[in-house]
């Protein structure tokens, strides 16, 4: 019989489409499902350490489903373990908050934290069990699908449509002007977005963190597609693609394009394919975009089933666990195992092979290789 | 060494998003990968019995990937085996045309015949590999997706797209009005699409033929909804959906209503609700808007590795196989093993629980339960 | 110097997309803008009878620009001077409640009444204004364009984009399936939905209330299309659309099929040309799904505008007047003009002529016009 | 009775959604309606230049409506009184092409040219009807709406809606980070795009070319905003928008981010606003993913109206005109008038007006205004 009565949940990290729809499920498990009451948390954990939350109740939840973003607010900041403390004088230190978080766990009654967020958040939360013996229980979100644990996270599949969308209207355009036409995707450690949205949107090109890229095969896939009568190209990057030899190729241009802090390096990649290969190329950032938009029903059924799961867990008093997804089977797994490690895209994958079979080059091609892509 | 030179493809049954992606992926394949000639067959097994067929090049399946339907035709008619043959005088008599149609693959020079195709055709591909000796791969397609021997379907997601898309259409007009609004979408004999769209565009009630239903379990669930300040209700019927008792429970509506020839009865289930609940009700039928339009991007990449991968089978004479995709990969099985068994939703399964978790009624619940469903 | 200090506002009729955007603008013009109060009244005028109202603050409106939909609720019935009332004992009768309306009105304090509706509801509003003397604006609305005093309505443009979207889907189909595709879409009194998604989705007939049509050029045309290798075409049928004669043309099919719930006859007219041309037709009817979903761009610009002007109507104290938009400019109109008067299209119209002019037939062609109008 | 048999179309200038929708209604109008064949130039004038050139009929445009780009390809270059010549040996000279391509139009047999494309492109059409004597119509063509002479331009609404989406996905973003989100949006002389796109997607600040902006009036909004209880914004920002006291306020920031590329000073202002109001701030350049796409239906029939009425004015002998849209009635403008000026908007006009009567702020408003601008 379970002696939880009280669940609080919070939202880390980026943005994602389908938190909402996590809240929702969460809520809607609890309240109907188990009879126990949900506190909301906001802006992560900076909330738990400025103790500001409040309840939600179905009407809270009503219509979440649909919208992307988070009704709780999220943040990138406020580890509690190196918490940014604006003392009165106005002077910011860095501070251990973990045991004021701690506290105001147990102020507002809470038998267990449902911590949704990215790698970090869920370490801090790993710590909380851990280290501090608060019960938590994870459930994984990056749009950027590289959980380790998890075969998918929500917000990706949105993040991939938002993507193709983008592609599909590029695609045109390139067309029509006989342009070779970039898009960068979210992905600086792990290029799934772009592996994905690159084969939905008939990219010739994907440029990706995990396989370093030369210029020569791009100009010889691209001469190719020329002489088949298709005067123009697709190149898809990952913000953290990077050429072989690493960024510093590009060494230098930081100061001169400042893209850096739109993530990747696509500026400096076009204009380097502009002066090898004579193309009219222009290069499009999708940036927060991608973040946003309502989910997909294949992220809103994913969400749902994660805020479901999430709640069993809580309310069984499975702590220290993470909700995931196996197959099409949600699971559970211990959030000790979940955290700290990346799932990239393997180079000889089915996936990266199936890309190749129909043409696509990923940089790393011989040049004749890259050009009989090209039929 | 394959000495597989020439591949013929068709596509028959009803049309699917992703058909088109499936044949860009084949062509692409083999003529880029594999060097092998691919023959488009118009119409599918018709097409092969009156020999109407045509080399497609890679001009030919240029922009594919984001067009709906095929460019080769389809039919759910012509099964070789049972040809509707019209005679010079008008009169159409049933024959057995399967001879002719393995001399056309012989007159073709076809070393190979893709199947592109639902339980129907791949039987009559499974047919023409066993008993007539004809090289056979099989892509399995349904956007019902029904099929014992994949995981999923390409056309599915993107039905479910469309159906959700209508929900979230329906959700602000029943709120607006306080209607309960039925959506009847396809699924004549598993009910995946009507609990996908039902998850994902938040569906009160989901109505599918593995679960019989009563009408009083929905009638508390309205009632409860309204209790809690919601007096509108969203329902989702597959529409192979009938009341426990049977359709028969309807015996003499069809007369009536000519719903027959839309599937469902979708309409005859609005009248029950009103007459039962004293509901203002409105039925859509969804129809064959969920069978077209351009695919979403998971379609496009399932669509797109089915062809892949159906080369490859095809050019490595591997006869007689069906592809199909578990978990995240892309496996052949047995043409033998795929046909002839349905894949339906499993009352007991984790998704129809999750459903049930957050609230969704099926109709096969205690008045008491579906009452407590709701908060 | 304005007395208006608190400004009453309601929803009747039919749902429209870019309801919740005329209360948004209302709201935020007049509190930032003239520092009034808005009161949203519930369900139509049903809710001014029965006095259930509450106070709109900016907190109330925000988000709603993107919702389809009213917060406020609407209702087809609730005419105060026709009322519904419900005895105790349960007995239903008719009364005069436009007295109980008008004190209402004045025990909510309000200074005017911006009543949103189609011709129903403003024809209401308009005698609460000429008969009872209460301060009544109006903002038009109907999805169905068919309002004479202004040249658009909201909600129209979003209708047009949901029926073009099902035609892009329904055109792969019947181009895959070589059929005819009907589409049934609003537009009982006036064609415009079904006009301008004919031409936006390529529709090959567009059968309307204001042209009478047989069924002899429809057959040519379907013919001459064949004949020039498209055995397949897209019929866009407004609800209202009747053949020359009359719909009694259909006498008896009335107890038969039952398609007069659905509104339109298209059932019928898709049985019609199976019989009369031998095709394979598939009839799809739209239903409320255009009545739903997110308003696009320019229904929210409109809608925002609207709300904008009654805002400023209502604090200015032009009372008896109606938003409307004429060329690009928003301007009033006594409602006394607007009411009771239909906008049909007109078939000498440069719209029509445009639309014979690429070859979209209507029905009321001799059959070698309509034949020579497929190249 | 008119002599014209044979009519020539080329599209110039970028690319807009709806230009294959015009190709498609232009074969269709004089195919069909007239009789008179249709020549498509390829690329613009450079292909009527190089004599590049080939027949159009109904199924090269099948198809075509929903197709953004233009199958004609097109190009901002090839002005045949300045054309850039190639010399054998590489070197490039401007030299006058006009008579080459006069020439061309002759040895093509053409009785008319229909020249579709932005200013540019008119005005070299109406030099060469003017000058050379070659019977030219205009078709006007600008996704920025900024043309004088007709009230509206294809592709503008679908840029507007893409613009739109954009804004709905930041929204969430911007509101569950509590973020300033900046998006930039086509506009160089004209910010129609920034200021419909800015109220359809709930824009707080519109950035204009035609209104000059402080930076405090901004700081005040995004203030009061904070004080409501909303700590997000979001900022439209037309490309051409730049502070009062010129781009050069802005000066050295070329050399240092090479933003120029895109257009507009987004990353600048936004390092700007980060700066003196301590935001977190994000910009994104929505760039060419505004160009492409399916046309929206309004563009649709637009686009398709334009080029129906090119082919009447064509086969008319109607020379030296232009078709234009004024209200809902096509007409034709003498090509002499319509070029060379720009319609931009007037920050006195109605739809400005309005957009602040909601509290959107445009940066020259007085800060205490700009701060009451928000509730």
């Amino acid at each position: 019989m379970s002696t939880v009565r009280r669940v609080g949940v919070l939202t880390g990290g980026g943005d994602a489409p389908g938190l909402n729809a996590v809240l929702r499920a969460v809520v809607r498990a609890c309240t109907v499902g188990h009879g126990v009451t949900v506190v909301g948390i906001s802006d992560g954990f900076t909330g738990l350490v400025e103790m500001r939350a409040r309840e939600l109740d179905l009407d809270d939840v009503s219509g979440l489903l649909v919208r992307g973003g988070t009704i709780l607010g999220t943040t990138n900041r406020g580890n509690p373990f190196r918490y940014a403390f604006r003392r009165p004088d106005g002077v910011e230190e860095i501070v251990d908050a973990s045991d004021t978080a701690k506290k105001n766990v147990e102020k507002l009654g809470l038998d267990c934290l449902i911590v949704i967020g990215g790698d970090g958040s869920l370490s801090i939360g790993e710590r909380f069990w851990r280290e501090l013996g608060v019960p938590v229980v994870g459930v994984p979100k990056t749009i950027d699908n590289d959980l380790f644990a998890t075969d998918y996270t929500f917000g990706f599949a949105t993040a991939v449509q938002s993507a193709t969308t983008a592609l599909d209207c590029l695609h045109t355009t390139a067309e029509s002007h006989h342009r070779v036409m970039l898009l960068e995707v979210m992905g600086r450690q792990a290029g799934w977005i772009a592996l994905h949205a690159g084969l939905a949107g008939g990219g010739d090109v994907v440029l990706i963190p995990e396989i370093p890229f030369r210029f020569e095969p791009l100009i010889a896939k691209f001469r190719a597609r020329e002489r088949r009568g298709r005067p123009f190209s697709l190149v898809v990057v990952a913000e953290g693609a990077a050429p072989a030899g690493g960024a510093q190729v590009f060494a230098g241009e930081d100061a001169v394009t400042g893209w850096k802090r739109l993530g990747g390096c696509s500026y400096a990649i076009a204009r380097e394919i502009e002066a090898r290969g004579g193309y009219e190329v222009r290069a499009t950032v999708l940036g927060h975009i991608q973040r946003g938009g309502s989910p997909v029903p294949s992220d809103r059924i994913l969400a749902t089933r994660f805020g479901i799961e999430a709640a069993r867990l809580a309310v069984g008093g499975c702590f220290g666990s993470m909700v995931a997804i196996s197959g099409d089977e949600i699971v559970a797994v211990p959030l000790a195992d979940a955290i700290g490690r990346l799932k990239r895209v393997d180079p000889q994958s089915q996936l990266v092979r199936a890309a190749r079979a129909i043409g696509v080059v990923f940089g790393d091609e011989d040049v004749e290789q890259a050009a009989s892509s090209e039929g």
